[in-house]
């Protein structure tokens, strides 16, 4: 019988965060009655399983008043499709229409899901072994995935409690520099980022376009809550000032419509020129990659988006009315309820404006052993925000999640957690 | 304005094979009227476009005749899912009514297509810079698209006019342990290769199956198109004469139901055994891989192959029928044509015993410069073999597809072929 050595598989295969969400999902799996303060997936109760049918009735419907035969039509469906998939006309007018975005739709490429297009773009940009890409700490473990399944070194970029500074972008691109490497890119989430629900200030995103042009930096923005800001206040997308086309954007409709579709994109409208002279467009070399790694996107998945696209009026802020009015709901639920729960001084946590997540400081080791216990005999989840450092850090903070959650459990979820504070940090 | 230097993007953006495809792809564009014997697609007209819907609604009704709730059915279709997918127990029932093989149901892992397969077999098993892969050659893109996007290297196995040889895979196995690499796997299609058309025969699998085991090599199955002999006789896949769990096998549900579901998937049933101890099945390790690279198998499109798996009684081979007898009445006209329109007897084909493809050779330089001519001149598209070579080879041969096309174009396209040669090979 064959028995491989786990030691000897890839690095992706037995990454510590791998690890560790595992054990998260596992204690979740072993208390099922407790509260889940650590879920950030999206609140599952705004579709029924018959609107996939609807919306991919929709969008055939949509086809057909287009004018588009029946025999095209089944090959749009049914056939392998254009590497880059067949949203991008849809999806720059929803950009513009919500996001102020102005891209061509063949700088669009539909992929699998954002995580695709975080690998697709990190496959294509980094190429010699010396290119790194930066990344603001506490980074998204989707990001940090891709790179090491890609074996592309992250540079984190460490944030301050307010978010990014571009000067520290700066500091650490030239660094990186005099260390021999090449800085590619610097990844951010510019809207209430997972996990530390900080957004960038105005003047900070203006700034962090600046250093990155300085740098030589494209700015890989990846923004799947924007829609869910506390108020109607909207801060423009780096994507949206960004007249040098610096700025590669990575979009999900996981939260903004639902994530079975596993639909996502990525805006690539930069400028390539080879050696010879030939100009292309990133997302066309891009297609390359794209084509390696899933072929193209399901068309059927692609038509349920395309279906709830044409339905909203290609405006997903609209679409989300609903959506955006419960998640505020539930961020102010749950600010309340640690002001509420939480007296000691000693104490504090972040006041995002918007989005699924905050970030408490404990005057505890946040760990897997504390996680269990929490679980076990307070029946709260929450998540050690260690999982998000690439380098260490994050040890005596959590983050708290309120997405997944009916609205009146996150009172008693955060109750829980005071309980627990106050016996193991006394 | 950003400006990237195309030679600083990653090798599998400028891939060469890549660029040849895309040539092709022009080509075919600027001459529609033109025969293609290139196109190695299914025929899709054998769906409409109304079964997606009507796949869709026979899963969800399985589901809830099972007793699944409303709640569950909503997450399963709208949630993330479990990252190697839901449609594991299924599968393990038509691989085992249809090819014999018995496999757990948590040993298989849903992918989106198999090409994404093949990126998480091969990025889970190659870790250190030594792993190499070796892979029969002529090859099929998709695998040297995946090792490339990786920077997995590869080394051929140079294939006889009859297939891969077992003694082949063991020279070239030790050449490379003496060399100081590392040969983890080898990759081989089993029936009626892409590009090839050949099949291996019942004692070169078994002989195959021990050379893996003597070299100490896994074996890479992929298996599209062994549906559709020319006839009944089934031979046995690799994976089903596996005792050994040294194979783990490539699926693939484009040729058997459409490519439009992008969904494939791979059973990796061997044990792994960590230096603590721990025993896990392979496909519970690859799903961290699989995590980072498109998080899960969008759950609609697999509940379009579950509803088509329950709706056929799980065997794609007895849903198969009607595919089956065109795709033999094609290739029977393709191999009939040849002999018909070619009596040279310098010019020589090979005779699959199924499958898409057959191998020409031909007295001339099988180029991009004749393809041009070939579709501009003579109205016939075919693929140069010397894009499915790893380090050369393949010049003088072509590749003749006879999937795409209704039954009676094939024919004439072979006459325009044939009268090419005759003209330029003269």
């Amino acid at each position: 019988m064959v028995e491989l050595v786990r030691e000897t598989l890839h690095t992706s295969v037995t990454d510590p965060v791998a690890a560790s969400m595992n054990f998260l999902n596992e204690v979740a799996g072993r208390f099922p009655d407790a509260i889940s303060l650590a879920a950030g997936r999206p609140f599952d109760e705004f579709y029924a399983v018959e609107d996939v049918q609807r919306y991919l009735a929709a969008y055939i419907a949509h086809l057909r008043a287009e004018g588009v035969s029946e025999a095209r039509l089944r090959q749009a469906m049914l056939q392998y499709g254009r590497t880059n998939g067949q949203l991008g006309p849809m999806i720059a007018r929803m950009l513009e229409i919500d996001e102020d975005i102005r891209v061509p739709a063949d700088s669009i490429m539909v992929t699998a899901g954002c995580q695709e297009a975080m690998i697709i773009a990190l496959r294509g940009l980094c190429a010699a072994p010396e290119d790194v890409v930066l990344a603001a700490e506490p980074c998204y473990v989707g990001f940090t995935g891709a790179a090491r399944v890609l074996g592309v070194p992250l540079v984190p970029v460490p944030e301050t409690p307010d978010g990014l500074r571009p000067e520290t972008v700066t500091r650490v691109a030239r660094e990186v520099r005099a260390s021999g490497r090449r800085p590619r890119a610097v990844y951010v989430v510019s809207n209430f980022a997972n996990p530390s629900g900080v957004s960038l200030s105005p003047e900070v995103r203006r700034g962090l376009i600046d250093a990155a042009a300085e740098e030589d930096l494209l700015i890989l923005e990846d923004d799947p809550y924007g829609l869910f800001g506390l108020d109607d206040r909207r801060s423009p997308t780096l994507k949206s000032l960004d007249t040098d086309q610096r700025v590669v954007y990575l979009g999900s409709f996981a939260k903004s419509v639902f994530p079975g579709a596993r639909v996502g994109f990525l805006v690539a409208d930069q400028t390539v020129v080879s050696a010879a002279g030939h100009r292309s467009l990133l997302a066309d070399e891009l297609s390359t990659v794209k084509s390696m790694v899933t072929v193209n996107t399901s068309p059927i998945a692609q038509a349920v988006i395309g279906g709830v696209l044409v339905s909203c009026g290609y405006s997903l802020r609209a679409a989300n009315r609903e959506k955006i009015a419960f998640y505020r709901r539930n961020l102010r639920a749950l600010l309340a309820a640690l002001d509420h729960h939480f007296s000691d001084p000693g104490i504090t946590w972040n006041s995002p404006s918007g989005g699924f997540f905050a970030v408490m400081s404990v005057p505890v080791r946040a760990d897997e052993k504390l996680l269990e216990l929490s679980a076990r005999d307070y029946g709260v989840l929450w998540t050690p925000m260690s999982f998000f450092y690439l380098g260490g850090g994050g040890s005596h903070a959590i983050r708290l999640s309120c997405s997944a959650l009916a609205t009146d459990q996150i009172d008693e979820g955060v109750r829980r957690l005071a309980a627990l504070i106050a016996d193991v940090g006394s």
